[in-house]
Parts: C-alpha cells; structure tokens; sequence
C-alpha cells in the first residue's frame, strides 16, 4: 500500500530500474520462430498459435474512404484481463502489476492483475504459471463485479476480444513482487500522467467506473460534481429503449464487407527494408522485434507488431443537458469488430491520415477537438495502446465540454448518452468499443485539477 | 377488430378460402432463376442477391456429434420484423398479417405488420411497396417500444439476424385487407393455437413480454399467478451480473472453429433425386419449391428450401424458487450464430437424430420434457418455423413446470434464470436464441386454461 502518490512513484522508479527489459527492431525475414506462408505471405508462428498477421480486404465501410486493403492481426482465442479488488479498512483497491510489454515506449506500465493469452495459461508457452489466475477460473471464492467479452482495436485486429473481469475477495491475497495495491483514488490520480495505466488494466475499469460514485455525491457546478451526480440517477436525453434503437438503425443501416485475402500483394502496401509499410507513409507499419525481457514468464522472444505512424486523437465532447453531462457518442463502423458497429468516441482517428483528404473528408467533430479552449478540456493526456501487439502507439484521450449553445442536433450516426447509460452499456460485450471504454474509465476515475 | 375469437376464426377461414396460393415440390435442378456454381454446387440466385445454399464444416462444437458438415443458408442482408402497436379504448392492440409463405403447412399464419427483407424494401424484387413499411424507418412519428438486432435459427441459417421492431402510435392508421388488429389478450389465446402465430410474431413479441403485465398483478398460488408477479420485480436466484458472468464464461469455454466449404462433397450428405439429403435420413434435406401467390408482392417463384426430416421438442423446465418461476436457461453452442455461444431453451433438439446414438448421448433434460407428467405442462403446442425458408418445419413448445426437489445444482453451461431477467437479455443482441424468444413469448402472453 502506498501512502501517496509520491511512494508509489518511487516504487515505480526503482522498478524501472531493476526490471531489465530490451526490445530491438528486427527485419520481418530474421524473425525467429515465426514464418512467411509461401502461398499467402500471410506471417504465421512455427506452431500456428498465438497469432497471425494476414490481408484484410474493407469494402463499402460507409467512410471517407469506402474501400481499401490492410493487414490485420488475426487472434481467434479470447484472453482473460482480470483486475482484483480487496477492501483495506472499507477503502477499495485493486491488485495491479508493473509489467513491461515489448511495445510500451517507456517499458514498465500498471497492467491487471492477471493478462494472459489461452495460450498463457495453457502452458503453450511454457513459460510459468499465471499468477492469481484461479481467482479468475471457476470455482472461485471471490464476488464478480464485471466479467465481459470485450473487442480490441478494430483498426488492427480481425474480431479479437478478451475477457474483461473485476472480482472481489475479502480473503487475504499474498503481494507478489511486481504487483501493488492501489485505492481507486490513488488510480485516478495515475489516469492523469501519460503511459503509465496500461489499456488492458483501463479497458478492465471500465466496468468499475459507477462502483466509485461517493455515497454524498459532492454539489456544486464544477464538472466533477456534476459528473459524480450523474452516475446514479438524474436526466437523459434519450431512454435506453431509443438509444438501443438508434444502434440497432446504425447495425441495420451497415452494409460493410470484410474478407481476408493473402499478405501478399494487398493494394496501398509493400514489403520493403523488413517492414510492411504503407505506400503513403500513413496508418501503420508491420515490423518485427526481438525482446529480451528476464522478469516476464518467457524471457526472450522475437514477434511482429504493429507500429502506427502518427499519433491518434481519442475525445468525447460533452455537453451538460438539465445539469447532467451528456457524451457525444458515435455509432462506427468498426472495420475488424465482430459486430461491424459499436459505439465509439465523438472522434477517433489519427489526424494525419487525413492530411491527404480535401478538408471536408476530416472526421466528423474533429475540429472542435482540436480547437478547443483550454478551459473546455476537462481530460487530455497520451496514453499507449497494448504493448504486447503494438509498438509505441500513443494517443492523446480528451474529455471536452462544449458550450451550452453547441447543436444538439447531430448526425444520424451519433447520439448524446450519459455517462450511466454507457455503464448499462458497458455490461454487454460488442457494444462499447476499447476506445470508449477507456474514456469511460476516465469518467469514472475523474479527478479535478484541484481535488 | 374482433369482438372475440370465434370472430376471428370466421375471417381466418374466409381468408383462407379466399387467398389462392399453391406450393409444389420441384427437383433443385428444375429451380427458374437459381444455379449451381460449377465449382461449388452452392446454389445461388441468378442476380446474386436473396440468400445461397452453401457447406458448413464445423469442428470442436463441444456437442455429442463435435464435428460435422451440412449444407446451411446464407443470408448476409437483415430485414425488418415490426409490429405496429397502437390503443383502442385504452388496450393495446398489434397490427398483425395473415400472410401466405410457401413453406407453411397450413398456407396463412398470422405475420408482423412489416416482414420484409432488404430486398423487399428495396426494390430488388420488382414487387409492391411494403404497406407500413415507413413506420418503421426513420423518421417516424411512433414511439420504439422494442427494437433489435436478433439472430435466427443457427442450425440452418449462417449469422443470419432480422430487425425486431415494435412501434407504438397514437395516430390512426388505415386497415388493409390481410390485416387485422388484435388485442395481447387476444393474441395470448391464439398463441395457443397450433400453427397460427408465425415465427417472426413470436420473436418481435419477445420485445413486448413484459409489456402485458397487470396493474394489478393476480393473487393466488397458480402458475399464472405466480408468473404474472414475475415480471416486475422479485427475487431471482443470481443476480444478472452473476448470469452475465455465466454467459461470458461459456463463450470463453467454447472454441467452435466453422468455415464455409463448397456444397459439393459435404461428408455425409448426397445430391439424390432433385434433392441434397442426409446419408441416414437425419437433420433436413435441401429441396426445390414453385410458388403461387397471387397475393403476394411477387405472385410466382421457385426457390430451395430446407424441410426437416422430423419434429422438433424446444422446452424449458421451469421451477418456483421462492415462490418466483426460474427458467432453466442453457449457454447452447449455436454453430450457426454469429456470436458462437447464446441463451438457449433447456431442451432444444430434433429427438430423432438422436435415436442412433448411446442413450447417453441423448440431451441433457430431453427425457424430463417428454417424461413430464400432463398436470406438469404449462404450455403445449406445435408452432411452425419460418415459412419463407423452412417447408414445414415444427417444434413442439413446452413449459414444464418441475417438482421443488428438483435439482437446484446443473451442469456449468445451465442456469436458473426469472421471466424478468430475460427480458433485460432480450433487448440486446445476441442473447437469447430465437428458440428461446419463442418461450419468452409463451410466459410473456401465458394464458391458463380456465382463463
């Protein structure tokens, strides 16, 4: 347990200091253990496990750009994010782990308590055991407060989903080395400093973000009151039946078709120099690194990652209806989601890969993100994605609140929900997206700049 | 509207006599507008569109049989099931159909106002207009009871999903012939009826299950009774983050790999005298229709349909815990589905295919749904399948209620769920099979004999 924030960061530091790590960049062709498909070029491991790294082909996505070929991660089994709750003197903390992933740019990150592939805890691998995993497995002794099948990155990955769960114990749990109970206020203060609270472990609080609601909610009209007044009850816009059915228009309404083809020869990208890069220079590129990590299960290993080429930008505006915030969420076509469509943030894009486009193909709110005053952002930090699939892919999450004159009337596509609706949402697996998800997290984690 | 249901039967009879449709079996080969793809044998319509017959090769289906092949209908486009709702005097009445579908074995069942696909809405056909149809879309002036994306039958459809809409208006709204307003109390006594209330009512109805709740919920110890309670409140034996938790944990433990594979050559199915047929006589078998409908949109067609080879039992065992009706609800593997894993019935089988195998493959709780004594079962009757794909398809539904001794402890992939909690399931996707919508609406409009 940590008495500030100040301990926690000197636990980190010296962490960082004594948990070794190196990953360098390798041509796809030196990989070890992993191979090029003669017949598809698709990348392949030596065992057919873990994952693979294949052609998508998008038509008829409804986007500024309709139809385009990609690669894509292809990783059919489902994982299992679990974060641990205990209460220490009635105050909530949750068991996370300093873990380094190849990806992370700053190596060591908070991750769940457990992160395992099927193949983790299989034995696949094998490496060690999954520490806490039997909290995890059934039979368990603990209370479930969330346990959902929850969608990853649908840009990258072809309908990859992990099993996201809380669970509660009131029994004692031995504090392994790596690992540190935090209080939900303590992670709410992390939230705010950049790469350091991984996306799996956020991905996982999303299902927590009404459990912190104070039982006296605070009053006031500062954002935080009003947010923290918003998950128990108070106005919506729409009901959940019209906000179902707005989805359910946005599923109806999806025409788009996806097919895998080969590695190879997909248009708009070429294998140059060890890397499948992007002819433009613009999304991602596929590359390969070898890592060499002496505290993880296996200690070193080579593997593809996906590396992105610019940093994206995350943001809900928000605007207060009758007191309550209310959340600009979109209804996306989410090229690699199982489902098609899912709910994501008002924006969510990397800017640049429209530097290209006339100006009126820009993402739809894009501007207001970006052009917003300072004393409109109520959040605004960069954050990495999963370190273990991607490699340095930062980007920056907002909360913005618009003016009180800003159009309710909006595109079909998207729709003003609050905050516990996207709680109720939240529940179900293919309906909030990964993006939404953290933002979510940091709804429910808020901290005001003078708390 | 109809001053009772001897009314009703007078018009049926009348309509029966007066819409003129006839369906004759014809040789897969002799189908007008439909091939086979000389490299596939999958059979497709001459314009591509509709919906093809293809091969399904499915392994690790955790079932009795894990691994097979079968043909299996793909129909990527989502139509719309709506039910128009609107008060007379204060009760609640639906707009429902008697339409004709080829594959009826009785010619007309009473339809949702709007059952159409993409391609009836959107001209491919040639056909008439959808009468109602813009209640259904956007904008409308009704208000969304109920609308979602919900799966069909997964043992013959691949992902296949329909809109469920129910709309309520104030407004007036023109009758036209064919339709009929009929109020829940009234559809509640039809429901009892053998082969009257067509799949698609039944599925949209699901929607409106707990939409017939009393004012004042009936005293008194009966079945009826007690179910009446149910739907707004009470005790349940898990709560729904439980049952949710139960869900996800069964499709983390399902590991269904399917693919698409060429009609020709499915092991154990053969292309035999115009038909494509199951070596021993099981399952289903694919065979050719022409249609007349002169009441129709289009009056004439042929088309492949699947004619299973035996009767089918869907049922749940239902038992009082606390005085409140659990339903046994089981986490079926559902090979078709897009979600792999989904709520389904505690019995849900073709008894027949089963009478080749080990009693002990025979499934779970099948012997207690047939063995059940007749003061036992609350609901019993024969209800056909979709007319329009299926050629005479029925099951035989059943509630049977079971004994307080009975077992409260079931395998992993079962769980004891209340009427209410199921209507939170069945307002999202994905959920509950359509199977187990059919029930839902059995409680939802349940009837007792003396009523």
């Amino acid at each position: 347990m940590f008495a500030d924030i100040a301990s926690f960061h000197a636990w980190y530091t010296e962490q960082r200091r004594s948990q070794k790590s190196r990953t360098e960049r390798i041509a796809l062709e030196a990989l070890d253990g992993w191979t090029t498909e003669p017949s598809t070029g698709n990348l392949v491991h030596r065992t057919g496990r873990f994952f693979s790294i294949q052609g998508l082909d998008v038509v008829r996505s409804g986007r500024a750009i309709d139809a385009w070929q990609q690669p894509i991660i292809v990783q059919p089994e489902q994982g299992i994010l679990g974060i641990l709750v205990k209460e220490f003197d009635g105050v909530p903390h949750c068991l996370l782990q300093l873990k380094m992933e190849p990806g992370n740019v700053n190596g060591l990150q908070l991750s769940p308590t457990v992160q395992a592939t099927r193949s983790n805890f299989t034995g696949v691998h094998g490496g060690r055991a999954v520490p806490y995993l039997d909290h995890f497995t059934t039979p368990r002794v603990g209370r479930i407060l969330s346990d959902v099948l929850q969608s990853e990155q649908a840009s990258w990955f072809l309908a990859k989903r992990n099993r996201n769960m809380i669970v509660q114990v009131d029994q004692d749990v031995p504090l392994l080395p790596n690992f540190c109970w935090l209080s939900f206020e303590q992670i709410a203060a992390l939230l705010r400093e950049p790469n350091l609270v991984n996306m799996d472990t956020r991905t996982v609080l999303a299902g927590a973000a009404a459990l912190r609601t104070p039982r006296q909610p605070p009053a006031g009209n500062s954002f935080g009151a009003a947010l923290a007044r918003s998950w128990t009850a108070g106005y919506a816009l729409h009901t959940t039946v019209e906000l179902l059915s707005w989805f359910t228009e946005a599923k109806n309404r999806c025409v788009l078709t996806r097919r895998l083809v080969p590695l190879t020869g997909i248009h708009g990208w070429s294998h140059r120099r060890g890397s499948v890069v992007h002819d433009r220079g613009q999304h991602f590129a596929v590359v390969g690194v070898a890592v060499e990590a002496p505290d993880r299960e296996v200690t070193h290993w080579h593997q593809p990652m996906f590396e992105p080429r610019s940093q994206g930008v995350i943001a809900f505006l928000v605007r207060r209806l009758r007191g309550v915030p209310h959340l600009l969420l979109h209804a996306r076509t989410e090229t690699g989601a199982l489902d098609g469509v899912e709910m994501a943030p008002t924006v969510q894009c990397q800017p640049d890969n429209y530097s290209l486009l006339h100006p009126d193909h820009a993402p739809t709110f894009l501007h207001h993100v970006l052009a917003a005053a300072p004393d409109r952002i109520r959040h605004d930090s960069v954050q990495s994605e999963e370190g273990g699939r991607f490699y340095h892919a930062q980007n920056r999450y907002l909360l913005v609140e618009v003016e009180d004159d800003f159009p309710l009337d909006v595109p079909p596509d998207y729709a003003w929900v609050t905050p516990r609706q996207l709680t109720e949402f939240v529940r179900y697996g293919n309906h909030l997206n990964v993006e939404a998800r953290s933002l979510l997290t940091f709804l429910g984690f808020y901290k005001e700049d003078n708390e």
